[in-house]
């Protein structure tokens, strides 16, 4: 077992935790001395300790003159738990082993600083690409401070997202439909269209067969046209929050907020205005699966970070049939959304792309 | 090495012979005795030996007591070669081992019963599977006597095949529009509808970097609106052949025909007439790489054996740019053309799927 070895497992222990750390980033640490791992841990959730903490704990008093290996750059400054840099001094650590630093400019590189002055040995960099793809969500907020955007859509061989009549169920086979809920498990926040409420009465809740994490869920409804009976205002599995414009009519507002719904008015009515919105209310990441004129809305402002398109073998056919991105789009092939292909898979009887900004890699 | 083993040789000479036997099938052949090689051949073209003769001429004397495996039936009547069944037993072959029969069911199995009769040990089924897939345009024309229909498209993760203005300059990467040419090479005729002759006055020639093979090149074009100085027609690189209607203009035909252009007449101008009509003519399989309308027609007529779609990760977004298949469409979601996938890889930066019909399979 080398540096690589031991970054490996760390970075396994802090993947398992994908969709219960937000708004925090995903962490794992092990400590290691004279070849054995006296010590594991991960960043569970938020408020809870850090991975370091966890590995130090399980270390107790053999961690003096260990090696520590932990996938983000430790903290130096009080949060709300104790600095990480700290306790790895205290504890007598003689090596520490990190894949990745801090994010946040502010603080990027403070952590490994304050280790190298207490004089413990610090080596940066093993496994770095995969600890940024791990938090890119994370890393991309502490950038941008607006969410990581993922649009989804299913499509035929043919790019229909529907037959002509509008039909759709089901395009994808059962595998790509479930593939579906462990995204929503992994996001913050889940975003459709009012047009998508309308016609599909939508819970938009994680269906896994060991459950799973609901996610926000966020309709754009310019006139507040939610019914209160649809099963977003009526079904409490979570929370809802409405953006809509001022012009919006006030009693159908505060039915909605009596029925638990956040309703948020912005002047601006754009998906950047948005996503500025729900960057400041602590959303990290949105999964947009919602109709083709919101991802139009969304492409059109080039607001899009990633996208996931299930392929199916399946061909409908017709020049009236709807694809997944509409609004006016682009001219100019040279004006398109140029995205890198980072996996693809096969997903039951469907093909999964996904592809990622190219700036974003 | 067991009989799989050399059978799969048999079935790799087999196979590097693709584009250059039709309307014969690709067949491959090993001669072995006492453990060693002593003959290798394949057919490579129509009207020259079959497999069998060349691997029995290089075996020369020694092929008496040998085992032969050939890919396909060994064939027992006299056409343009004498019969190889006879030829295997002339030369004193003591066991014969055959990958799959022949698919004409007025000869199928008389190969087999000839070589039994003289004493022949016979093994039929090793790498069956593969066998038939290799030559699954030949066995699909045995079946029905109409060639074999692959229809290509290029989109985008959105599932367009242009901009809103028509702009289609490139969609894929130069490595997917070069594997393009490899189909072209492969096939016997390519197909397109007059609308893609008159936008982009294509060539429809293959281009590839050591050369290849040109399909014939088929328009269809009711009206006979197809300009003498298109490519299609002024070009002598390969063959063209434009299927049209009764009511198309006389004086056009004659100019055409001047110019060496086939001229097809049909009543019934239906995708299913006008592929019994190349398949009379001894076409096999045909490259569909016509716009969106023509690919409607074969959609409507479900006359669609393979689907190859190359995947760009661009976003071109509009409701209304095109697809690539368009006409009237299924209206509901079983009414599909369904598909399975056979092969899934990335070409470049795009993805390539390789769809198949499911009874084809």
């Amino acid at each position: 077992m080398n540096d690589q070895d031991y970054m490996n497992l760390a970075l396994q222990l802090a993947e398992s935790t994908k969709g219960q750390t937000s708004p925090n980033p995903m962490v794992g640490s092990v400590v290691v001395k004279d070849g054995a791992i006296i010590g594991m841990g991960a960043h569970l959730k938020a408020g809870e300790g850090h991975a370091e903490v966890q590995a130090l704990n399980m270390a107790g008093g053999k961690a003096e003159g260990a090696t520590i290996y932990v996938t983000l750059e430790p903290c130096s400054h009080y949060g709300k738990t104790p600095p990480c840099a700290e306790l790895i001094i205290e504890k007598k650590i003689k090596r520490a082993v990190i894949a990745t630093v801090d994010p946040n400019p502010a603080v990027s590189g403070r952590g490994i600083k304050r280790l190298e002055q207490a004089g413990i040995e610090v080596i940066t960099g093993v496994c770095k690409k995969e600890a940024n793809q791990l938090n890119d969500v994370f890393f991309h907020f502490m950038k941008y401070a607006v969410p990581f955007v993922t649009l989804k859509s299913a499509i035929t061989l043919d790019g229909k997202i529907a037959t002509v009549t509008g039909k759709s169920k089901w395009i994808t086979s059962e595998e790509a439909r479930l593939d579906v809920h462990t995204y929503r498990h992994t996001h913050d926040a889940i975003l459709v269209g009012i047009g998508t409420v309308l016609a599909d009465d939508p819970s938009l809740t994680t269906r896994l067969p060991n459950g799973g994490i609901n996610p926000i869920r966020i309709v754009l409804d310019r006139n507040l046209r939610i019914p209160l009976h649809s099963k977003l205002v009526a079904g409490e599995e979570a929370p809802t929050w409405v953006f809509t414009t001022e012009q919006a009519p006030d009693e159908k507002r505060k039915e909605l907020e009596e029925h638990g719904v956040t309703v948020i008015s912005i002047k601006d009515f754009s998906i950047r205005t948005i996503l500025q919105q729900l960057g400041k209310r602590g959303i990290l990441s949105v999964f947009v699966e919602g109709g083709a004129e919101i991802n139009g809305s969304f492409l059109q402002e080039r607001a899009v970070n990633q996208v996931i398109t299930y392929v199916a073998p399946k061909l409908f056919g017709g020049k009236l049939a709807p694809t997944s991105i509409g609004g006016e789009g682009f001219q100019e092939v040279e004006e398109a959304l140029a995205l890198e292909m980072i996996d693809v898979s096969r997903v039951g009887d469907d093909v999964k792309i996904i592809s990622r900004l190219k700036e974003e890699n």
